[in-house]
């Protein structure tokens, strides 16, 4: 792992979002402060001012910094002097908010680290696309699972060729904790994701379907062309699709599935790729993420293991690695892997450095562009009986 | 496991194919003779008398019952005395054969195992049908991992109501074999299976997906209504599909995915299937058949394995078992639970008792005809851009 | 596999044991004649005869042949013509009783396969090892587990130099079917199986640790020096062990360890083994067995599947299986592989050629003196304190 | 998971090692400051000044407070005004430094969390112990594994005799990272690990069969009662063990085996632990940490996930959890959570509360003290050609 950060202090953070009870908001400020480069400073944990300060000693955060809105945020933190004023903005907040907080942020001059999907719909995300492409900010969009060494290895392996031709990328992310309706009882997490307008025009292709699409993009570079989809919500009386299928056909002829279902009783958060090239074929499933699958015709099939210190371990894989082969690495290490990697470019831009911004190594703005798309396109297709809807957007990268 | 067979007597076989370097064939003489309850006395080894008759010997079968073609087989052992005579003729030849030899068989009144796909095409299955209900003989169709005792267990389960309402069956059929272009090499099995004229319209669909079908049928008992399909032959020059994905709305509004593949390398014989219900989910693989997963939302997770002497196995799994748990049984033993059942119905026939004809334990004529439409419909909705054509075909049993 | 078996016709098999009820006398039968070439015609299947004559339909034997005792069979067979007496004896009952069945049989001149332990205790064993030799008789013993092809696998790789050294053996063989007194009740197995004068003087030991010492034996061909044992029995009022450890210092000085359970609950018949080499390290589990893990320093890990059609699959490995890879192989091939190695020497005998009598691919009479020292040193050592006995016999082989 | 810390700041936290190249060292820092609840603020990073200069901007450490020696450290520290002051100090230097730092940094009045084994021999074990007892310090040893979750489940459910009467307990704890003679080369790891100067007098059974020992204590509960262990170095020329089997009875009558290697080729850091009980048995293997299987007979096995919101899951277990099942935890997040036990004392005492000083949730100086015994007899034992020796100490706790 890097060690020796470039910039020779840690990185301020605040958060939108992480009050006392949130998942994903604690989540960031785990990821982001793991190896040491980033002290979270700021906080609107809540947009009920007396909650965000009640949450603020939980981070170690001073309550004179715990806000209560993000405006508030914004601008009593560019108000402080350079040396204490946070360097970056995470958005962690419900989908529907995202595109006001992190267009704001960008506006005054703040890195963002934004959760997905990026905003409520293809248009926020177009003109949050031009809003970054207008500043000099780096903005990370945390589809956190390309964080993990082996699906960064998966991807290095491809783009070396080690696979051949890509012919078939199948994802599945299937979850089981919506199987009852739990937005009818006092279920936070669940109401606002099956609420349109707070989670946008999806449920389970909004929350994860995008995941495990953009793992197939990650992972191999292929460029989609057309998808095919079809959305169910089989709960009674659900707003939005809580099972769904989309079959991609990608420009080079490659075959695409993604399915995606929060109705499968006891699945967890089994967020699954397999490849198939010409060469050879791997698989890896979340749940049990230091170890990949590649196999060839007439070889024993091959486990390689999150192993910074092998031979076969790619580059980028190795420096994702914190830790030997056999001891677990898990989603706060991915998830901390984003951050690294932004955190690279936030340095290089607190130093006056160019930096990259669009072939970043973490998924960022053009990545949301499309993700949004993606769901749009398949709630159309579905609208129109599984029709074939363009999914080729000129933001995507490959 | 059922002894003292109703009969007094073994019963006996003719099969046709089977010949040296078989694979099908031999598994067939294998699986039949397993329980003891049958003896292969004759053979149409191979349509090359000689080949036919030098393959006798790997058989015990005495070398004046080795036939030089199924119409002489017919017509010899017809002329046998009735307790010499062969009970069924077993047919393990290409897919274009089947037909006119299935139909011959019944037609002299010999009982008929039959292999899959059941015929060439959907025209044929239909009158073979008419054949068969016109006959009083056994029809029994070797889609054989319905023999599996956990697949049974499943399908108990089920239909006992334990998984609620279904919602979503996920099949995938994931072989890698057919990678490279083995029919532009003298490998046989590859020439035929790739060949239009042998195999049919369909090549992964025809020789795996029917399999991944029926079971998701078997298991759920679901009516299917539509299919909409996108297959391909990712290998250049290949005539018929390596790959495929159909989705299909059964008539109750469950959602189910086959996706078929021959191409993907290293990947062995990977049969899989995943049914979510309103009170519980499943997983089987055929790899591993002797384990299977159920969850239950808020519940450990279950793993069921093979054990013909606990409480929580149902009847029909636990006859379908000849070990106790921890012993594999593997292919042979399922492929045998599917001759076992057409036995005990053969020999209800030759003591001139009534037998069920359509609701079977065994696969027969009624799941040969819904497999050759599945065959033909996603052929045809591949052909019309993944159309939704009807899956719903009178010959449909629960 | 091999087809054309050398002998023109089928063998012809006398059971001992087997009767109605019987389990692992009816796996032989069923293992025996998997591959056609052998034929169950006769059985003392129970000592009382009546029994005995209502076992003969399931195996589709003459009631003529179905005998009241081991003597009634030898004898009356013995006094049949050539070309339709039995060549061979196969003995499925309790231990007490192998030795003075097996060595009637080969006295009388016939083949034999033994079940395991050979016999009730080691002097016993070391009698028959005489009357074996001074006989022309196939002697085999079902130590099932070695026909495993990946078993196969495992020792021809090992003996061809790829894992190099052996340094360590570690073997397990875990139960649950006697955590509860089962002996107390009506349970016919545990009774016997918990008997000193039916079992011998080991329980768990004799059933199932001779088991994994032996495929440690099989698939290093290391020899032992030294043992010393823990041997206890959990449950009350039990009269044998039901769990043990064994330590075991080999020739070579590698280090091996036997542990075996059958008070583990929910523990099926998890028998495993793991070898460390100097240049790599293998682990096999008997509940999951058409796969191997090979693992070495730096190298992805390996899964070698039964695949006989591999280039990386040794000849004894690939001519142990019937079908492709990702089509399971259970239990029953693996014991029919077993007879199948003894079928060939048997024909051979019967053919008047020469035929190896010592280093036979099927365990044989030499294995199984070696076997009882082992139960019998492990008793002693638990006994006197774990004290360190030797385990060399001079009819071990390598 | 334990919000609002009861202390209304972080803790300060002084290391002893870390520097940089470290890999425990590093571990410990990410570890402590995952929640938020700890700050790292002084290092000796290295006994060299110079190198410990360079390694404080990796953590964000003020290279004022980056002390070339512990003493430095202790010393400095001590005269800080109390609310800049180190809380505790970390040791995670080699084994044979460990006794006197710890005993200084007790003695100095600091909290000490220490590395395992804890001291180089028992008698420095004793002589610390007492050093504690004597003071009103918090002292945690990172017997880390037993911060996973799910072990914590396991001893919940064990306690509360979910499991029943315990009767064995098998670990094994494999690796293979010293298969080849990496001391002779310039690895830093290998050359302290082997050297009994530094590592004490064992190697292997130091360094990972502790661990082991100790996880079968925590999960059961049961006191040891003696031990009979061999241990080989299979390396030529190597210094201490590199493998070895331990067996233990404990004073109740249960059988335990602790078996380490680190000469197994590709094996990474497979600690495994099986526990049989009279109502059911467990297993839990290190390397896939988010699951354990427990077992009953008659019943399907059951997988328990480490789910915080599940029913099934127990107190501590579930608030040893961070996010939701299927989101995988791994060695960071257990190793934190001894931490975070110790954090809560650290608090009490820094308020001036009362706190438990023996039965603590997180390994103690008792447990280091059992431990060292537990290296002491084994090596003894082994040279004693495997007598049985005591392993029962006054410290022990249940």
């Amino acid at each position: 792992m890097a060690l020796n950060p470039p910039l020779n202090r840690k990185l301020r953070m605040g958060i939108v979002g992480g009050g006392i009870g949130s998942f994903i908001g604690r989540v960031h400020t785990i990821a982001a402060a793991l190896d040491h480069r980033c002290e979270l400073v700021a906080g609107a944990f809540s947009s009920n001012p007396e909650k965000s300060k009640q949450s603020a000693p939980d981070y170690g955060v001073d309550e004179s910094r715990a806000y209560g809105s993000y405006e508030a945020m914004l601008d009593a933190e560019s108000r402080l002097p350079a040396d204490q004023r946070i360097d970056f903005v995470s958005v962690t907040t419900p989908n529907h908010t995202h595109f006001e907080i992190a267009k704001a942020a960008v506006e005054a001059g703040f890195n963002v680290v934004c959760d997905k999907p990026m905003t409520l719909d293809l248009d926020q995300a177009e003109q949050l696309l031009k809003t970054v492409e207008n500043s000099d900010v780096v903005f990370a969009l945390t589809h956190n699972y390309t964080g993990y060494p082996l699906i960064r290895q998966a991807r290095e392996m491809i783009m070396a060729g080690e696979l051949g031709k890509i012919n078939a990328i199948r994802t599945q992310y299937i979850q089981g904790w919506l199987a009852e309706k739990l937005e009818a009882t006092e279920h936070k997490q669940a109401a606002w994701r099956t609420d349109p307008a707070k989670s946008g025009v999806a449920g389970a292709f909004g929350d994860i379907a995008t995941h495990a699409f953009n793992l197939g993009r990650y992972v191999t570079g292929e460029l989609p062309d057309k998808v095919s989809c079809h959305l169910k919500a089989f709960v009674d009386g659900r707003r939005l699709d809580d099972y769904g299928t989309a079959v991609i056909r990608y420009k080079s002829g490659a075959l695409g599935t993604v399915t995606a279902s929060q109705i499968s009783h006891g699945r967890e958060n089994d967020l699954e790729i397999e490849v198939d090239g010409t060469l050879g074929s791997l698989r890896w499933r979340q749940e049990n993420p230091n170890e990949m699958i590649v196999r060839k015709n007439g070889q024993p099939h091959q486990i390689y293991t999150r192993d910074p210190n092998a031979d076969f371990t790619k580059p980028l894989a190795a420096s994702s690695s914190r830790i030997p082969a056999g001891h677990p690495e898990g989603f706060f290490c991915a998830f901390a892997n984003i951050y690294l990697a932004a955190f690279d470019d936030m340095a290089k831009r607190a130093e006056g450095q160019p930096f990259e911004r669009r072939d970043t190594v973490y998924p960022n703005v053009y990545d949301g562009v499309e993700g949004m798309m993606f769901i749009e396109q398949c709630v159309k297709s579905s609208e129109q009986d599984a029709a074939w809807l363009t999914l080729s957007h000129s933001a995507a990268r490959t």
